[in-house]
Parts: C-alpha cells; sequence; structure tokens
C-alpha cells in the first residue's frame, strides 16, 4: 500500500453492495455498427453501485466476459443467495470501493440479458432479429457503452476493469475515448487469440448452428439450440479451467451411483467432472441465448488491434490511460505472453503500463476468483495517480 | 547405432510395404469381456507386413489410437493415394523394418472398421448391437489381440508398438502376457488419464447421445448422430495439436471467401482453422461409428492401471519386457509428466525401462508425424537386446 494510514486504518471491514435496482438505458440515436448497418436506436440494461460524485468523475466501467451480465455485484431481491458475478472484488471498502466510486456494469450489445441483441424484437418483423441482427464488434460495444455514460452525465471514468473478453472491451475503450479515460485494467485477456481460441469458439459455434432446432437463429424464446449451446458451454467451460484446478476440484473421482465395471455400457456422467460439466451447459442454457452466443464468440474471434490499426503499437497511438495488465499463469486460453505482449506495446507506445502476473492454478477463470493478491493490485492501482 | 555396418551400410534405402490384404480372424470360442458379459465369439479385422519367420518369433503388434484402425501400412489398391495411418515408421528397411518384422495391426475389439464392435450384428436381435455391446476396456482388448496372435502361430513378440490409446494396449499387453512380449513402446500415453483428459471425451460424447439422432444407440448404419460425431470429432482434433502448431499452420488467416467486417452477420467458417476443423469433422462421420467412438472413449476414460492394480509399481510386478517410453514436449493430451510416472513406475518395480523426451511444437498427434528423431529412437530401441 502507498499510504497505510489511508488503506489499513481508514478502511472499514469490507460490505456489501447489498440490493441493487436493474435499470435500462434506451438510446433513441441512430447507431451504425462497424459493418454499416444501422439500427434507429438500442438498449442497454445496467446497475451500478455506489455514487456519482459532484464532479461526476469517480465512475469505473466494469466490462463483462462472454457468458456475463450488468449483474456484477449486489443481490436483486432479499432471497436471491447468488450474488452478482463479480461482487468479490466489487462492494464498499472493496478493492473496487463503492464508498468511493461509482461503478456501472452494463449487459454489452448484442447480449441477451435485457440489452439490444439478435433476440430482441426486430421492429420492421415483430418477430426477434435472429442472424439479421448486424454483426457486433468490441468496438461497436463499447461506443454503445460510452453512450450510456454520456446520458449518466459521467465526465470521466478512473478505470475500466475487465477480464477475458471483458479486457478487449477494456482496451478498446482505451483506444476509442482516450481523453474519457484514467485507467485501463484488463486481465487475462488478449489483443488478439492465436488459432487454438478461435478454433474451440469455432467448435462451439458449429455445435449451436448445426442442432437441428438452430433453424438458421428463427426459433422461440427459451427454445432453440439448446444441446448445441450446452455442448458449446461444457466445452469452453474446460478451457476457463487448468489441467491443475480440475484434477484438484475433481481428479478420476466417480460420482455416486456411478455404474462399476461389472455393469452394462452406460454413457451417462460417471466421473464427477462429467456431470459437473454437464450441470454447467444445463445451467448456461436456461440464461443464455444461443444466437448472442454466436454474435459474440464471433466478436471475441475477430477482435484483432493489431489487425485493425496496423500494429499494435499504432493501435495504442492515441492512448492516455494509465494501463496495468494482469495475467495468470495457469491461463492456457489467454496465456501470460498474449497479456504481456499488450503491455510491451504500450511501453513501446511510450505509455504508462506496468504488468502483473499472478501465480494460480485456476486457469483463465482465476479473474473472477478469490484472490487477495488480485485484490491487493486493483486497489493500489485504482488509488496511485493516474498520470 | 549401436552397429554401423549392420544399420548403415547393409541398410537398403527405405522402401514401401506395397499392397496389402485385409484379413479377419473369427474367433468361436467364448469371450468374457471385464464386465462379466460373454459373446460366443468375435471377429477381428487384420493387416500383416513382412513374413514370419521360421522360429515364429520375430512379430511385431502395432496397437492403434482411438481413431486408428488395422490399416497401418501400405495400399489397398494401386489407386489408393493414401497409405496406412503409420506408413511412415512401417516399411521395408524403415524403423518398423517389415524386411526382418512380422508386422500386425489389428482393428480393436469395439471398432467399426471390420472388428466385433456395437454397429456389429446381434445375432439375438437381427440389428446391430447398439448399446447393448458388452462395455469394453483396454484389457478387454487386448485379450482379444492375443487370440490372433495365438491363431497366427506366433510364438513371441519383439515388441508392442502404440500412440495414445495405443500405449494403453501396450502397457497393458506386458502386463497380461510377460513372457510372450519381449518389448514395449507406448509414446504420448498415460497410465491414466487426468479429468482434463476425461472431460474433453465427456463432452464428446454429450454431443453424440444428446443429438437427436442417436436413439439410444439404434440407428441405420451409415446414419445416426452425425453431427454429434462431428463436433466431438473436431473438439478432440484441437486437443490432438497444439497452441504452437495451429499457430503456425492456420494462424488467423482467413479462407478464401471469408466476409469481411462490413458484411452481414455469418456463422459459416470464416477463418481457415474453422474450416479445417468442420473437414475434420465431415471426414471422421463418413469412417467412423458414433457407437464405438462412445464405447472406445469409455474405455480410455476408464483405463486406470494404479486404480485396477493397487499402484502403479504393483500393474507392472509381473512385466519382463523391456520398455522405452516417448513423450513429446508440445504433447498437452497426455502431458509428458504422465508418460515419465510410467518409465519411473517400472524403475521403481525393477524393470528395465527408458524414457526419452522429444521436444516438438507438434502436440499429441506428434508420434504419428514424420520425425527421425522417432525412427532412429524405435530402430535402436527394436536393434537393441531385449534383457
Amino acid at each position: 500500500m502507498n499510504d497505510s494510514s489511508d488503506t489499513d486504518l481508514a478502511r472499514p471491514e469490507p460490505g456489501e453492495v447489498g440490493l441493487v435496482e436493474v435499470r435500462d438505458f434506451v438510446s433513441t440515436e441512430p447507431f451504425a455498427f462497424d459493418n454499416g448497418q444501422t439500427l434507429p436506436g438500442f438498449t442497454l440494461r445496467y446497475e451500478t453501485y455506489g455514487r456519482l460524485n459532484a464532479a461526476r468523475d469517480n465512475a469505473i466501467f466494469i466490462a463483462h466476459a462472454l457468458s456475463g451480465d450488468h449483474h456484477a455485484a449486489g443481490i436483486h431481491s432479499l432471497n436471491d443467495r447468488k450474488s452478482g458475478w463479480w461482487n468479490n472484488i466489487i462492494g464498499p471498502g472493496k478493492a473496487v470501493d463503492t464508498n468511493r466510486y461509482f461503478v456501472v456494469c452494463a449487459n454489452c450489445l448484442g447480449g441477451c440479458v435485457g440489452s439490444t441483441g439478435p433476440s430482441s424484437l426486430n421492429p420492421a418483423t415483430g418477430r426477434a432479429w435472429g442472424i439479421a441482427f448486424p454483426q457486433v464488434t468490441i468496438r461497436d460495444m463499447v461506443r454503445a457503452d460510452k453512450r450510456l455514460f454520456d446520458h449518466l452525465g459521467v465526465t470521466a471514468l478512473q478505470a475500466v476493469i475487465g477480464g477475458s473478453m471483458g479486457g478487449m472491451r477494456v482496451l478498446q475503450f482505451g483506444i476509442e475515448y482516450p481523453t474519457f479515460v484514467r485507467r485501463l485494467l484488463p486481465m487475462a485477456t488478449t489483443a488478439r487469440e492465436n488459432a487454438q481460441a478461435i478454433a474451440f469458439n469455432a467448435v462451439g459455434r458449429e455445435a449451436i448452428v448445426q442442432d437441428p432446432d438452430w433453424h438458421r437463429g428463427e426459433y422461440p424464446k427459451g427454445g432453440g439450440p439448446r444441446v448445441g449451446l450446452a455442448i458449446a458451454r461444457m466445452m469452453a467451460h474446460i478451457t476457463y479451467l487448468s489441467d491443475a484446478s480440475m484434477e484438484q476440484k475433481f481428479g478420476r473421482r466417480k460420482r455416486d451411483g456411478a455404474a462399476g465395471v461389472e455393469h452394462a455400457a452406460t454413457f451417462d456422467a460417471q466421473y464427477e467432472v462429467e456431470s459437473y460439466l454437464q450441470h454447467q451447459g444445463q445451467a448456461f442454457i436456461n440464461r443464455f441465448d444461443a444466437n448472442s452466443y454466436l454474435y459474440i464468440t464471433r466478436a471475441i474471434d475477430d477482435f484483432d488491434l493489431a489487425g485493425a490499426y496496423g500494429s499494435l503499437e499504432k493501435a495504442f497511438r492515441e492512448v492516455r490511460a494509465r494501463t496495468l495488465c494482469v495475467a495468470f499463469t495457469s491461463d492456457w486460453l489467454f496465456p501470460t505472453a498474449q497479456n504481456r505482449e499488450i503491455v510491451l506495446a504500450l511501453l513501446r507506445a511510450g505509455k504508462s503500463a506496468s504488468y502483473a502476473e499472478l501465480v494460480t492454478d485456476l486457469g483463465h477463470d482465476s479473474f473472477l476468483l478469490d484472490s487477495p493478491q488480485l485484490y491487493d493490485l486493483v486497489r493500489d492501482f485504482l488509488a496511485a495517480p493516474a498520470e
């Protein structure tokens, strides 16, 4: 800590965000996608934690990943048994301290949890857009996000923070709105995926579009390619963990009631890891839209800062924010080298950037998990001057 | 080389096996599976290369992997544009030298390329067995294989050689028939999978059994869960390669005719790696049976020598053969540590065993690919005395 009197003595026990309200921001200005298609407007569903200060400059934007949404912290009702997806890092006295900051999280454009995306109604047909929805890019997402901050009257973002695809949105935000954002905190991310990461997304998409219930994207809400989407999620989930963490968590343990070798052939789940993945798949199809999965994975695969700007240094040329990029040693989806590459390019471009590598067994999803080391990094980075 | 006059001067230019005949061995003795179910007999489809010597002791058994078959070398007709799957290592003057050895490869029990498996006719119903076929284990496979060698009048195997699941069969063969086999040459294998490898197989199985065309394993030949099987294969194929090899082979290259960002959304293959994987999936469903895929992946997942024998040392207690285990640095499906573990346990059990680790970028499938280093290891190991 830079200032122990500030951080240790004055800091109360971390508390909880508590009850939060879901809001919808409706932008009624036309929005032009990168691909040239235009919508007359769009909705972003969002939540806020903490209060905007008088100068309206204490905001922090939390950018969620592929399967995340606007509900990053707190609970929606007193019966909620589960808090938002990043509740461990956001709250009064937590690393992203809602006593100091006005924290905003929004479901991304193209998403399926209240924001406009392929499952929204296409006014031209009265049915869901399906794959007539414009292809969305990471840049489209952050340009939509920016409208939300304009609507909220925010004059500056103290930080944009996010892991995985959230990290891509962080980088793009810093490029697109250099004077608006003070700090960038991408984690477990990449400035462009390698072939292996594209390959995993490609298989997930194939599982969806080859599902006979996909019908080229035209299916009733709650229906559609549930099998394909579950398969995509099960496979992707493996890439979010690590060999070591799966070994610790499951090893070769069989589930209760698993058949022994003396039994007839069965292809039901026999190992705990099998039923765990099935559960992940089933839980996902009840909360996520298959078309959004197609759109967002495509946006992730197509994100390529070096390709879009000529080189990674050129991409970062206008960036003014200070950057801290956090990577995790066991992340094999977006390996540490890809995170280091971001920081090296920022430094070569003359920017203020640092890199932290946390030793963990927990794989790509490490950024979401309880980690006092990560909390300290985030807290210190937010507390230090931005320039 | 131990003897340069033998290996360098006397060795002719490597030649080709050439035309080979497919044979069927029909065992008419009842066969009891590990799970207690019994078949009145079974068929193994096999090929042989080279000649059995007068002492009938110059045989080598090639054990194929999950998606392999009996056709390891040579061609079936002069129009064949593709040779057997391990043609690079088997042939006159090659590492597995058919001028010296009588080389045998058989489609495994449970397979779908001529050997008895779930797609074979169940005499009780007149239809394919489907999932009424007994659950097969790696030990069942090698006990069936042994009957083939008894039928051929082979008195000793100079070696059993195989990679991946083939390596599991190699180890089990050495355990089951210690006086029959002189050398074991497992590659890119494991004495038991970790949770991550089970997880990938589990997702593949789920893609198959959730395919509406699976019908609990009852489908016409050539029909069935083609989508699920293709998805399973596409995903598995990623695990056979490596991050580095995919990056070299495909990178982020788009395929010809790929849509630019200015186009409407499309979820057809855009990147070369996407269409490559689609091709792998399509090619596979035209040659492989989905039920066999379920059975064989289950046999692989259930293979656990330490679990079955109390410990890996105990599993190897009766082994007499000399072992060389070859691992590949970029193999992340069955990592080098799992191969080393086999050799360490053999050494602790007092056996003659050595370990070779080849530095390669090509991932799990390295054992199948052109590698003079691997050829030299195999040749030297076969040439050296077995005890």
